[in-house]
C-alpha cells in the first residue's frame, strides 16, 4: 500500500523539527523509515508494523538516523497508571507479585476494521502487555484463549475473537491476568490491579474524570463510565506527545521505545499461537530479541 | 382510646417475664402502665405518647413497679451506627465538632397516617434526634424549617411538612445539621457522619447490607440501595430486643430508657415551635427535665 | 489602603484589554473602579468589598464605564458541578427540594488572615451561598450558628469561628443546609448534594481528580481525598477564565456578575447576623437589591 | 488414618436424623460411609477425599443408604453471589461471556497445614471451580501457573504454590479467569464479576457487611475490608446448614452435591497437571464422569 506522497513534501520542510505518525497501520513502518531519512524525530502510533521484521527493520532506519523514536503507548502517562509505577519504582508496593489488566471497548468495530487491525491480541491487548512489562518485566510464558461471542461473523468474517483471555508467567516469577472484550456493553473499561509484598493497588472501572457526579435513582447508586478511549484517556494522549516532545527538546532519550513495541507485539504473537496450540508458549520461542534479564 | 382487652388476659399470665409494645403511638402509655402494673419488663417503641405529660406518668408508673423499660431506638444496634459510638468512646475519633444525619423515605405514607404520627419531628426526625443525643450528649439550641413540596395535601390535609431541616447547638459546643424528607424517590436512607478532631466517621446512603453487588450498565456503575427502614435496619431491630432480652435476663438497666424517649421527643417539640416561630429555641426552655449537664 | 501605583501603569497600557484582580480583598473595589475608568474588562476575585456599598459602588463604576465584570465564584466552571446544573436546566433532576454543601478545609489559616478576611461566612461560605443561588435560586430565610472548637484564639483573636452550619430557605420553598470547617484533619472537601423532585444528584468528598487508584491496606481501601482547593478545583480555575476571555472576545456578558457577589455576600452578613440573635434572618431585611423574584 | 470412635456412638443414636461433617478432610470419606450405613442425612466439609475413587466411593454408599449428601460450598449460600446467580437465572444478565473470581487469604497458614491441604487448587481455588461450575456450567479446559512467592518453604517443605492463576474455557463458549494468594497483605478478599451479554455484575473486595462505614483520615477515604473468611461468609454459613435442614425437613434434594464436590475437585486436579505441563488440560481427559452437556 503505497503512501500518500503529501507528507514527503512536510518531511523535506526544514522547519520541521519532529513528526506524529498517526496513520493506518499497514503506513507505519515506511512512514517511519521516510521520517528518519529525512532527520525528523518520529512519534509513532503502536504497531510499527503487524510484521516484526517490518518493524525491526524500521528500528533500524531510526538507528541509522540517529534521530528519536517513541511509540505512542499512552497509558504510560495516564495519571493512575503512573501513580501506580511510581509506588512500584519506590519500593512502597514491594515486589510485584500478581498483574491484571482489563480493557473492554463498548461496542465492537466494524467487522472491515476488524479484518485489518491484526487480531484483537495485536489491536487491543497489545497495550495491556505493553502495561504489563513497563510496571513488572520480561513475560517468560503466555496462555491465551479467546472466542467470538457477541457476533459469530466476527469468527466466520474477520477470524478473530471478541473475548480473549490471557495468563502471564513474568520472568521475576510473578503471575499475571489480562481480560478483553470487544462489546462490554456497559462503556470502556481500562482497570488494573498490582498486588505486591507491600502493598496492593487498583485502578477503578470508572474513568472517574469523566464525573465525580453520583447519582442516586429508585434502588441504586451510580457513577459514570466513560463510553470510550479518549475520554479515559485524555490525559495520557497528551501526556505521552508532551513527553515526546520534552525528550526531543531536552536532547533526550524518549520512551517507550520501538524495542518496546516490538516487545509487546511479540506477546501478542504468543498469545495467537497459544490460543490456537491451547499450550502455553514461552517467549524465548517467539524472538529472542524481545526477552531481557 | 380504650385498648383492646386481649393484651391484659397476656399481663396476668405469670408464665411471661416481659412484653413487646408495638401497638399505635396513642396506645403505648396506657399500656405500658398496664404492663407495669402486672410487673412485666417493657419495650416500647417510639414515642411513649406525643402528650409528653403523659410519658412521664408512663415513666413513673414503669419507676414505681420497678420493672425495666426499654425504648425502641433501633439505631442505636445497627452494627454501623454502633462502629462510630465505639470510636467516640475509645477516643479514636476525639471530640465531636460536628454531626449530620440524614434520614428519608421514599415515598409518603398516606395522609390518613400523616394525621396521626404527631408530625414529621417527633415520626421520623425523633431517631435523628435519638441518635444525636447518644452520639453527641445533649442539645441546647434547636432551630428548624420545613415544607410539603411533594404533596400540597400533606399541608392542607395533614398539617404537616414532607421535608424539614435542622440545626442543632449541643451543650458541647458541637453543631449539628439533620434533614429528612418523606419522598426521596431513590430509596430509604440513613446516613451519618461525625466529624471530631481527630478523625472523622461516615456512614453511606446505600443499605449495604441489601446487596454489595455492583451493577455496570452502559455509562454507570451503580449499587443497590434499600427502599425501606425495615431492610436497613433488619440487625438493628434484632439487636435491640436482644439487647433487651439479655438486660432482663441479667437484671441490668436496659438502655435506650424512657428518659431518652422523652428527650429526644422534647427536641421534636422544640423542633416544631422553632419552624412556627422562626426562632432558635433554646432547650431548657421546653423542659427543664431533659436537660443534663 | 493605598494599593500600589504599578497596577495603575498596567491599565495605561493599550494594548491590554482585561485585567485580573487577584489582590488581597481591600484592594477589589478601587482596583476595579481604576480598571472600569481605564476601559478595561475585569475579572475580580470575590468579594468586591467587605463593604457593600462599597461593592455597589464599584458595580456603578463598571456599568458606567460600560466594561465586562465578572467575579472568580469557580466552582461554576467545575465540571462535577456544572454537571448537576445542566441536570436542573434540562429538567432532570425535577424541582429542587434539598440542596446541601460541605465546604472544609484541612487546615486552619493563621489567625492573621483570619483577622482580615471578613469571617467564615465571607470568606468560606460565600462560595456554597453563590452555588445555592446559581443551583436554587434566590433565599428568603437564613438561620447560622458557629463555634470556635479547633483553637479558642480564633475566637478570642480573630473574634471569629472555625466550624458554621447554616440553614436556609430559598424563595422557591425548597430547604438547604451548608456545614464549614476550617480544620476537617483530613483533607479538603467541596462536597455537595441537590436532591430533586425526579433525582437526586450527589458530589462525593474526594477530590477524585487527584487519583483514581485505589489502595488495598490492612483492613481497608483507600482512596485519596485532595489537601487543598488548588488541586480540587484545577478545572474550575481554568474554566472561570477561559468562560471571561471568551466573553470578551464574543462581546457577551460574562456571568457570575457583580450583582452575583453582592447576593452572596448579603447572605454572609444575613449568616453572621443570625449567629448572633439566635434568629433566622429574612434576607428582604438586609438589603432589598439582591432579592429577585 | 482411623477416626475417633466417639462419633460412632453418635451415629447410633435413634434420635439424630443428621450429622454435620467438619473434620479434617482425611476422615471425609470414611465419615460419610459410616453416618450413611447409620442413615443419617449428611451435610460434609468440601472435599470429601484427596482421592477421586475414594470419594466416588463415598457417594456411592450415600446413595445406597438412599440418604441426603450436602456439600459444605458456602457461597451458594452468600447474599451476594445469589443475587448474581438469580440475575442469571431470570435472563437480566443475559448470556454469560466471562467469569472472574479472586480468592485471597491474609496471610499464609502454617507449612503443617500446607502440607497436609491437598494443595492450593483443592484448599482455596476449589471453592472457585465450584463458583464457576454453578453460575457457567461445565469447564472444558483448564490452564493454570502458579508460583511460591512469600516464602519459598512453602515450595520447598509443602511443595505448593502461594500464589495462583487459573484461565477456565466453559462448555459454552464463556471464557474464565481465577487468581488465588495466599498472602494478600491486605485481608480476606472473595471478590466476583460476571460479565453478561445483557449487563456486568461485580462483587468488590470488601466484605462489606463487616462495616459500611467510611472513614476520612489525612489525604484518603477508607472502608474496612474484613481479614478472615468467617466474617466475610458468615451469612453463608448459616444459610448452607438452613438450606440442608430445610432439604431434610422437606425431603428435598440438597445442592450442592457431592457430585458437585468431585466435579470441583477434578478441575483442581487438571488444574495441578496443567501448572507441571504448561498446557491446557481439557477436561474429559481427566474424568469422564464430572462433565455435563
Amino acid at each position: 500500500m503505497p503512501a500518500s506522497s503529501n507528507y514527503r513534501d512536510a518531511l523535506a520542510d526544514p522547519a520541521i523539527d519532529a513528526v506524529l505518525i498517526a496513520s493506518p497501520t499497514p503506513l507505519h513502518a515506511e512512514m517511519v523509515e521516510a521520517a528518519a531519512a529525512s532527520g525528523k524525530h518520529i512519534f509513532c502510533e503502536k504497531p510499527l508494523s503487524l510484521d516484526p521484521a517490518r518493524a525491526d527493520q524500521a528500528i533500524a532506519a531510526v538507528r541509522k538516523a540517529q534521530v528519536k523514536l517513541q511509540v505512542g503507548f499512552h497509558r504510560r502517562f495516564d495519571p493512575d497508571f503512573r501513580f501506580i509505577k511510581d509506588r512500584i519504582d519506590d519500593g512502597s508496593l514491594g515486589e510485584v507479585r500478581f498483574f491484571r489488566a482489563t480493557c473492554r471497548d463498548m461496542t465492537p468495530p466494524s467487522l472491515e476494521y476488524l479484518r485489518a487491525c491484526g487480531g484483537i491480541f495485536a489491536d487491543v491487548t497489545l497495550h495491556d502487555f505493553d502495561v504489563a512489562r513497563w510496571l513488572v518485566g520480561e513475560v517468560e510464558e503466555v496462555y491465551a484463549a479467546g472466542a467470538a461471542l457477541s457476533d459469530s461473523q466476527i469468527a466466520e468474517v474477520a477470524g478473530d475473537v471478541d473475548n480473549a483471555i490471557v495468563a502471564l508467567r513474568f520472568a521475576s516469577g510473578a503471575l499475571g491476568l489480562i481480560d478483553n472484550s470487544r462489546d462490554s456493553g456497559y462503556g470502556y473499561e481500562a482497570s488494573l490491579e498490582v498486588m505486591g509484598s507491600r502493598s496492593t493497588l487498583r485502578i477503578g472501572p470508572a474513568a472517574q474524570r469523566v464525573t465525580g457526579v453520583e447519582s442516586l435513582a429508585a434502588g441504586a447508586r451510580a457513577w459514570d463510565i466513560g463510553t470510550d478511549f479518549v475520554a479515559r484517556f485524555a490525559d495520557g494522549y497528551v501526556g505521552a506527545v508532551a513527553a515526546f516532545v520534552a525528550a526531543v527538546a531536552s536532547d533526550s532519550e524518549p520512551s517507550p521505545t520501538g524495542r518496546d513495541a516490538v516487545a509487546a507485539f511479540a506477546l501478542a504473537l504468543a498469545a495467537r499461537e497459544s490460543m490456537e496450540t491451547h499450550r502455553a508458549v514461552r517467549l524465548a520461542a517467539v524472538t529472542g530479541t524481545t526477552v531481557e534479564a
